[in-house]
């Protein structure tokens, strides 16, 4: 993997970095930031956990207002926080609407024209980021979770649903979790997709669930108030489809809360327990 | 206190807000963020501890980036951030420099015109701001800590100095600690004070230690790897001040460490843990 360093700081025993690759799969260069805990410093292989932000977000986002590096030191978790879409693309209309094209990727290869050039975040992410990162961080190769917020959390349903096996630990903060039944999904969808609604269905997290798709048991946190809930996000859609399919998924929710990271960083330290649980880790020096 | 609340947000059981006050003191309304633990909102009075932030932040930045709230829920503590300076003065040249005017207040009261109309942050927090949110938001009136980062580590360490008694737990992140000795302090006081170095001595925690000033043991972190160390910082002066004069230190060096918050948020939940021992609350449930 072709990339080089921007800033490195020590944090946690370990050290926080932000780093800028060459992607071959967007055509750009792509931004992304991994946390080593101490554990990877002292020259152990490390389990890999990749973090999805949701829409408007850099690679920054989760690493300043997550609060997860101190879970992920206790646990011995390599971070990696990818951007959330190709930037400087010279797509004319890419930076028009917060909630499409610029920072608005959600993880999926687009195949319509102009977005299907560089709109290509799961190639860029399964193929090319992940595998690299790992090799070039001192990852696990084969113990590897995923976890996200929002579009992040649809990103990481559907990324653990359509690759079987590739991740052993799943979970999501206030998933679009049923995106072809919602107006971000539809805008998203309809411009990288088309109209045709059955390729929807291969990266809608309810409808892979309902198709036979399965992955590792998942856990949601879910804001109770959270504006977005009634008309963006859907988990009780998900949750139906994980109980008429045999999907496990514990879905809490949480009175109060809002869409943003004082509710994330509330939970972060579930959500790297159970991943650190998942992926065969034990409870960590500090849990 | 006549103020408006800007936002409020769930985190960690408790509520982190932002409001703005009409400042009689700065003669301008002022921001500031207030986390209320979930025993303030069962109704205890609590006790508050005031963070102070460096140049160029704002009273989100410690909220954002400190990691702090996980911390003042298990202790019980409200935890007060202000803003660093009076915004939209129409000061000629208030904006001309990320070290002096705006976002650089130093957290005293300015002498010099133009600055002296409202630049007055020492009598803004401890007349006003202090004792308007221990009354409006449940504080214990007679417990209060104080602790901050840079030129906030300086406004911590001279305002307990100057205010003997007031606060009851006192500590610092990489504090601006002899500010007549370097370049940032010169300028600031030279601006805000005066060509007349015997006033600066009154807002130098060295020479406020060394004049006789006392307040309760201090903890200082420090990073090995900060940019600011050697030329703006001088922590070995303040330490041979309290050293030969009977002040309570514990100055603390970490190996690699720099000067932002990945530092800052790797010792806070030692700094609450501090703050709630001298504040008398015992270790906190998760400590």
């Amino acid at each position: 993997m072709n990339f080089q360093t921007l800033s490195e700081h020590r944090c946690f025993g370990g050290v926080q970095g932000f780093y800028q690759l060459d992607s071959a799969e967007i055509g750009l260069p792509m931004r992304f930031a991994v946390y080593r805990p101490p554990q990877a410093l002292a020259g152990e292989k490390r389990p890999v956990l990749m973090y999805l932000a949701g829409l408007t977000c850099t690679e920054e986002t989760f690493v300043i207002k997550g609060g997860a590096q101190q879970f992920a030191a206790e646990h011995g978790l390599i971070l990696l926080a990818p951007d959330t879409s190709p930037r400087g693309t010279g797509v004319e209309g890419a930076d028009a609407h917060w909630d499409f094209g610029t920072a608005a990727g959600f993880y999926l290869d687009a195949t319509q024209a102009p977005w299907a050039t560089h709109w290509r975040m799961e190639s860029h992410l399964m193929n090319e980021l992940l595998p690299g990162v790992i090799d070039a961080f001192g990852g696990e190769p084969t113990r590897t979770g995923v976890f996200g917020h929002s579009m992040g959390g649809h990103g990481a349903l559907t990324l653990a649903l359509r690759h079987p096996g590739r991740f052993a630990s799943v979970s999501a903060f206030a998933p679009i979790a049923a995106p072809s039944q919602c107006p971000w999904g539809h805008k998203a969808f309809g411009g990288y997709l088309g109209a045709d609604r059955s390729t929807w269905a291969r990266h809608d997290a309810t409808e892979l669930v309902q198709a036979g798709h399965r992955c590792a048991p998942i856990l949601i946190d879910q804001g109770l108030g959270d504006k977005f809930l009634a008309e963006q996000l859907h988990p009780h859609l998900f949750e139906q489809a994980c109980l008429a399919h045999g999907q496990p998924l514990t879905l809490r929710k949480h009175e109060g809360y809002d869409h943003g990271y004082y509710f994330i960083s509330t939970f972060m330290r579930d959500h790297l327990a159970h991943h650190a649980r998942h992926l065969g880790l034990g409870a960590g020096q500090g849990a």
